[in-house]
């Protein structure tokens, strides 16, 4: 059966990527980018990305099955607008993912066709939306949310996501872009529930799934008192 | 060899507590304990924890292992003066510590001598300095930094920190106290890496042990080009 996941590499404090680039200069030599390529060493070194992208050698281990995994589970994927403009040159005629994308947009665009199976479809009505559409186009698989951090909160938020793995990498950057930020609206007394359902660990990276529960009173009972 | 260590236990979203109370009325009613009630109940179900508070029962299983690790190999601590206010009524006449306990504080008070092995040491002369202290007193088992966040965040970036246990509670949180926040004093391409050392992986929460290997510059290499 369909699932909605998602997957994000962070930092060991919720960092996605160094402070978001908004200046003049190169993407590539902002502090976003180093903090995003620090986060997602793990990624770039394993043979199955690489594989994807065309590119010879990598690591041909756990971490590499990871990928490997996540990607063959996917079915379909959506996408924020920023992500996606942004990977628009460097994946190429023959981006990585082989299935189609639904970006998640305010200007309408015609559906963008590459090789090897992968099309970008711009969707403006919306976020549940684009998550129908890659439910009926993901052909049983899953549908995976490809970031960024926005789409992933707001999905999270919405109640539509059935699956978040966090591959947690043991660097603290101090500053940047968080997936879980502030800026999810919860009540002070307001919860999201998860329950773990895999830990894979390896040197490089920590890998956590969680099954998303949804949203839950945080109730105050006596176990403060001990006297349970 | 003693090694200063730090456990705390957060939220998916990093957040050891609620939004801090600052307001009239009691603590135990206020989103800040609500918010810690969540995130340390793997503890407070614990038999090692509520054998050391004089309470009957608890979960004697691996979460409860490991808070009685934690205990075992705790030679003398360090504790932020909220804490230790905090906590005074609470842990009553014998503290679960059973070691020495130096407070960071700016104000000075005599040494409060509890049952049980338990002492608390008013130390005035900064975080450096309560370290030290606790060195001496642990009788070469480990100092730990007990909390609250701040406390920790200051040891850590003084890079006085060896190893550091996260306890991730699997809940979002949304707001409140984070123990990562974004008063680490870190420059825009530098980061603190760390190397995970263990995982230990329940229903109720994942137990993530890192060794602290200190302020390293975020480098930009090519490998985002992806053709290393």
């Amino acid at each position: 059966m369909t699932k909605v996941t998602a997957q994000m590499s962070v930092s060991l404090d919720g960092y996605y990527a160094g402070p978001r680039h908004d200046r003049d200069g190169h993407w590539m030599e902002s502090a976003e980018a180093a903090g995003f390529f620090r986060i997602t060493h793990w990624v770039i070194d394993a043979m199955a990305w690489r594989e994807r992208l065309g590119f010879p050698g990598g690591e041909d281990d756990t971490n590499s099955r990871i990928v490997a995994e996540a990607f063959e589970a996917g079915g379909a994927y959506v996408m924020g607008r920023r992500m996606a403009d942004g990977g628009e040159v460097p994946w190429g005629e023959e981006p990585p993912f082989r299935a189609p994308v639904f970006v998640v947009t305010h200007r309408p665009r015609q559906t963008l066709v590459r090789k090897g199976g992968t099309s970008f479809t711009y969707v403006t009505d919306g976020v549940a939306s684009a998550v129908e559409r890659a439910r009926a186009a993901a052909n049983g698989k899953n549908v995976a949310i490809a970031g960024g951090g926005a789409l992933v909160r707001q999905v999270l938020m919405a109640g539509l996501l059935d699956e978040l793995e966090l591959h947690i990498a043991p660097v603290v950057l101090g500053a940047g872009m968080r997936l879980l930020d502030t800026s999810l609206d919860l009540g002070e007394f307001e919860a999201v529930e998860l329950t773990p359902a895999r830990v894979v660990h390896t040197p490089q990276v920590t890998h956590v799934r969680y099954t998303v529960g949804g949203r839950a009173p945080l109730v105050l009972d006596d176990r403060g008192r001990g006297e349970g």
